[in-house]
């Protein structure tokens, strides 16, 4: 075991109607001007803005909305945001939505009190120690920002996707009411198991020591993620299953499953990023292409960890058994596995590889990740 | 899924050397002045107590030193320590041991800031909601008290043995440094072993639903328990093994194997506990000898998980082989399966059941945990 600290302040309010109290909740917080951040008009006609704005009305909560946030969330956003909330003078964020609209409003909640350009604290220009207070009613389970300290933006002038992170950025309180996760798109609901799965393989796979524990945390999420995906492709009103997913994409990114762990790296998601900053492809989908890619590549690297995998989670013996088991599963759900699906051809490998390039040191992976490397791996994936 | 709040603001800082950090950790948080509590005067002649006094007077952090808190902690001594904070006007206390000192000292910190008598909050008579700050050096691995909110201690005047709970009793901080568990001797490794498992399995099979993700944790857990009990009784060095234990001690009872569980109970604790205010028993012994008489008992009211559990852990078929399974690898480790191993006879039985039964509501076992229930429980264990 690896010393670590673990340290997650983040109250989670999870189930049926919790929504409903976020105003109470937020009010016994101090909480008396808001910023509510979303995404589409999608919660305005389904009834979840006028559920919140009530919740908070009802404890005298002054609100100031802030829509239109998208997926793979832009920097020019946030500093639009960071503008809203310092000219309302809010002394707390609210996002209503998935990952994405929760990591721009971490973004916005740092830049307010910083005195530079948000970017600055992305590109270790600047630092920060302080934020907003971050709350968060989640419509999307996917991407763990629910319960974890960071957020990834991207940047469209500089094609880059970096992340932030600071213990200042906990959420205070998350809202996960699974039944919120209904009007997902099936889409959405296949590329959110593809992310989970990548939260849950990086550590497993690249850790230099990881420990039986950890392992076997990592392998009861993804088991979960596989049969509640299956469960909630063949019946959406699942709500038992769709609760099980949903605390499983939280538990695969709030640190659990990976404490103690040695030496671990995020070579999938450094390569995704390059994906979804050059050619905007939804998270999930670069990931259910990357995954299967990366494997090939590096199993003879660890391989006992990857007949593991092959083992605990499809039954199957042999690295290469397990990986094409995986990448069969994707295909069976209907996430891409191909960069082809995504409308990406061989011609654009320089310029991924080179976008992957610029941003080693955050993922971990200065070291074997050369830009013939990268190659292979996008060879694999065509 | 059952509606669940989680929020669990304990920092762990775990791994080699931590304990030489304490002084500066609480620094950072503003004690200026601390009961520093511990059970024998091992850490006197160890070098603990001078590794945690220097780390404190290094911050210029007072020391007022309160030893001699015994296992089955009791509320005398409970007392004491409120009268020596209150008479010292320390600003928190620091517990430098196991789950007993641990308990006793979040005692103290509701205590200190109660008006009555601290066995009050025990009863329900007093409550509370603040409490002096709390932070821990772990010595001994089990109880998972150093990441959650509640507290055991036995009343040595009325034989109950009564448990507080708040958001308040939070450790702050608790120090996970496995090396300090190697002078924990033989018995109480496999005691350890067995109050793990016992927390790990109350709503495991007690739950009237317990999703597949909440019982694949639950089986991480005790499957690491066992497989690492072995590796420390093969090779008390293995300090990776000692790791793994330890946190798997940690994360049994930090919530995060039952959180999402619905409607389950502490039958197993409840009977114990009242061997343990009764007779001084071990409360990791008395668990593994309470154990295999309740499943005995239990087994047909939930035959699907037991099922499961004699697969899952132990790889046979069936429930009464998995219950046998379990009982046979307690007797492997040298735990006790036998009441006449902790020195219990039938005419012990009546003083026992009345015992429990004064405090079922607590362990939400009001409803089928007749006199006779548990007498026949009780008779298995003969």
């Amino acid at each position: 075991m690896q010393n670590f600290t673990y340290y997650v302040p983040t109250r989670i309010e999870f189930g049926t109607g919790k929504e409903q109290q976020i105003g109470a909740m937020m009010a016994a917080q101090g909480v008396r001007k808001v910023l509510l951040c979303y995404g589409s008009e999608r919660i305005m006609h389904d009834g979840l803005f006028a559920t919140v704005s009530q919740s908070l009305a009802a404890e005298g909560i002054e609100l100031v909305a802030f829509g239109g946030i998208i997926s793979n969330p832009v920097i020019s956003k946030v500093r639009e945001g960071i503008a809203v909330a310092r000219e309302h003078q809010v002394d707390a964020i609210l996002a209503v939505g998935g990952g994405s609209v929760l990591d721009s409003v971490k973004a916005m909640a740092a830049g307010v009190t910083y005195g530079g350009d948000v970017w600055d604290l992305f590109t270790g220009k600047g630092q920060f120690d302080s934020a907003l207070p971050v709350y968060a009613v989640m419509t999307l389970a996917a991407t763990g920002s629910e319960m974890n300290a960071s957020a990834v933006v991207s940047n469209e002038d500089t094609h880059e996707k970096l992340f932030i992170g600071s213990v200042a950025l906990y959420p205070k309180i998350s809202v996960i009411n699974p039944a919120l996760t209904r009007s997902v798109p099936r889409d959405y609901l296949v590329y959110s198991a593809a992310d989970i799965i990548a939260h849950s393989i990086e550590a497993y796979f690249t850790a230099s020591q990881h420990p039986n524990l950890q392992s076997r945390l990592v392998e009861s999420v993804i088991k979960t993620v596989i049969e509640t995906t299956e469960l909630l492709l063949a019946n959406p009103q699942d709500d038992d299953a769709r609760g099980q997913f949903a605390w499983a994409a939280t538990l695969a990114l709030n640190g659990i499953t990976f404490a103690g762990a040695a030496g671990f790296s995020y070579p999938n998601h450094a390569i995704e990023h390059s994906l979804s900053a050059l050619f905007n492809v939804p998270h999930g989908a670069g990931l259910s292409v990357v995954m299967p890619a990366w494997m090939k590549w590096y199993h003879s690297r660890n391989p006992q960890q990857f007949a593991r995998f092959a083992d605990k989670i499809f039954g199957v013996q042999g690295a290469e058994a397990g990986i094409a088991a995986l990448e069969a599963w994707f295909v069976k759900i209907g996430t891409p596995v191909r960069l082809s699906q995504l409308g990406i051809k061989e011609s654009d490998f320089a310029a991924i590889t080179a976008n992957v390039r610029g941003n080693v040191t955050g993922f971990g992976i200065a070291d074997i990740y050369t830009e013939a490397v990268i190659g292979e791996i996008l060879h694999n994936a065509l």
